[in-house]
């Protein structure tokens, strides 16, 4: 008796982490595993690459560099910004997809991603539901943004917030070094929700207590309250780090600075960058003239040289388990993580419903923020404290990190 | 019959750098066993100190703190740009930086810096011969510039050289995932020197073979030669990795874009800043919409967590044989690294006069550069490899470094 052997695809989409490869890792990893599944391919650029029928066979790979997958950052198969619109406006396009999937034999789908991830997701599955074809859909959660809910967080998180408490405090201490008065600015990303921001608190076990400030687009930025705080600071201390969310909005809802070209993303997000600058230009005039601005822009997010072994490993069970419950038929879900303890950290994979997922956004409890609006609380502390945990000896060549070399055969 | 016991004193000096403190423990390590020396001090920023008595005495912290100084990033002293100006135009201050090592005793003085601070420990070891004075003055290099004369290389770089390698790598990886043309230009220190631009150069070994054009202030900046070169890459790659020096110059010797405000520091060097948002800005003009400027900025210099050890053992063992040249008697002098051999690499510790080093400036040499002027040569990559080579584990706790917290007991 032979049993039918069916395909597996998985894709990547959003913006890049420093982990995101290894859940592409864990899902080759399981599903080259199972006898019942044939080809595990990889989708060129989301759902760019199903569109184009732009696939990578993994079997003809050489099996040392996807281990390295593992420790490589940024999306290796290619990533997409594609919004996939309900298939009453887009039939078509779902006709393609699905024809695609039928002509690859694709039994399992496994695509990586945030918030508009799981929205194609939910599409994709509902069709395929409605239709009757059959397939398993998973999403598996990605973001280094941490505004995914239905998890306790989102692999990709922890490592861009070891990243940027650690360059917080290598600036604050750069920042020390002259008997004089200066102010840092340490912009980092984050459009709606501050979970970036508040990673930075987590520097402040260093004599320099940096960060001083912190910002967040979850609290209504009020630049009097802003220049009355950092006065106080500044007079008690001469050096003041603050941290700020890209994502700061004023008391109307509007970003406090918007992108010099005031640009928009596909997905009308605005491109952010530059309230750094717009608040250094202030405060020059008015406070000090020693304002440094670092904006740690997309090094927060490739940072795979300072990887947090949690965020590791845990990027890499969600892919290994999003197999696992696809084989046991589940479909329309996302793999999402549990935390079962804090003292010592413990979490489990499960799956949520992704229509649960899609479209919501998991912003920092404004009860984890203080009343002044200025800093986290210890609960967030507690809650960061632990994604950030563990040190990975990642592959290294000649002093440099050894990335994955992949031949990507269509 | 009594020793005579005498008191040693360590400053540093200048911009901060990751391993500047390996130094200074390298001298408090050797000075602390020598029972001829009494106290080792340490001065709160640099002249600065000396001119207000402000010392700490190493001997009242915590010998575990004192430790920890080799793997805690910037001047843990304090540091200062104190421009010392010859003893005839300003004898009072000569007079009085001699009566405070007079009071305090000091037999020993270790000046940790660059360009500047080697000026200083040639005028002020020159004074104490004219006067009789008897007193070691000793430099000690480091500058993540690399731009000291009478050393192979300069303690800091190799350190700064690793963290913008492997930064330009991950960059490269970040912008490498989506279906588009972009192009992101990465900002490096260096006002007359290209050597922290030319080390972007080790990130090409991965498969994106990024940095695709490097521009070093060496070279006289053309921007139609650049448009030309930046729209070949493109054309053929659709994505172009840049690194450029905040130092270029034009034909006329001028900065391609000197800081906003166009300030000056202390030693009349122009602030850098900006030269990548002026490309990018010009780019986005005429080339591509999608350009993203990572300004490295103060991160560059203060990356203990992405330490080469290398660099980290010659910034200690330059401390600590700076001490041994002194008790033999030396003075005037700086210590220096000399290369033994490249394969495998070997180096050992000399001294060399310092006025062979002040004042003077190590730039790339031209023929290690391409002829286009984009590039470097082979020859500079087989240079900076050995640099960056090595890992260390750097104290850390709760998943962050763990720097040395110093009582600073004046």
């Amino acid at each position: 008796m032979s049993i039918l052997k069916t395909n597996c695809l998985v894709a990547q989409s959003g913006g890049p982490t420093a982990v995101i490869n290894a859940s592409v890792y864990g899902v080759i990893e399981k599903a080259s595993k199972n006898k019942t599944i044939n080809k595990v391919l990889g989708s060129n650029y989301g759902l760019e690459g199903i569109l184009n029928k732009n696939f990578f066979d993994f079997s003809k790979e050489n099996p040392a560099e996807i281990k390295r997958l593992k420790y490589t950052p940024a999306a290796a198969l290619g990533s997409c910004r594609y919004k996939l619109k309900s298939h009453l406006k887009n039939p078509e396009t779902y006709e393609k997809i699905f024809s695609v999937f039928k002509e690859f034999n694709i039994q399992y789908f496994f695509y990586i991603g945030g918030n508009d991830s799981m929205d194609t997701v939910k599409k994709l599955s509902d069709y395929a539901l409605e239709t009757g074809f059959e397939i398993q859909i998973i999403g598996v959660p990605k973001t280094i943004d941490n505004d995914l809910v239905g998890t306790d967080h989102s692999p990709g998180y922890g490592t861009a917030a070891k990243y940027i408490a650690t360059s917080v405090m290598e600036v604050a201490r750069d920042g020390s070094v002259y008997n004089n008065e200066n102010i840092h600015i340490i912009e980092v990303m984050g459009r709606h929700a501050g979970w970036l921001a508040a990673a930075s608190a987590l520097a402040n076990k260093d004599v320099i207590n940096a960060p001083d400030l912190i910002y967040l687009p979850e609290v209504t930025f009020n630049l009097n309250s802003f220049i009355e705080d950092l006065t106080k600071v500044y007079k008690k201390k001469k050096k003041v780090n603050i941290v700020v969310s890209e994502g700061i909005k004023d008391v109307n809802g509007n970003f406090v600075y918007a992108n010099k070209s005031a640009g928009h993303d596909v997905f009308k997000h605005k491109q952010m960058g530059g309230v750094g600058d717009f608040l250094a230009s202030y405060l020059k005039k008015e406070i000090c003239d020693r304002v440094k601005v670092i904006e740690l822009n997309v090094l927060q997010r490739a940072s795979m040289h300072c990887v947090s072994k949690v965020d590791l490993d845990e990027a890499y069970f969600c892919g290994r388990d999003a197999v696992k419950f696809a084989l046991a038929g589940e479909t329309g879900k996302m793999v999402a993580i549990e935390r079962i303890n804090n003292h010592p950290y413990q979490s489990k994979i499960k799956l949520v419903p992704v229509n649960h997922v899609a479209n919501h956004e998991k912003k920092v409890p404004i009860c984890w923020i203080n009343k002044r609006g200025n800093y986290i609380k210890q609960k967030a502390i507690d809650y960061i404290l632990p994604l950030i945990q563990g040190k990975v000896d990642i592959p290294r060549e000649n002093g440099l990190p050894r990335f994955a070399k992949l031949k990507y055969i269509l």
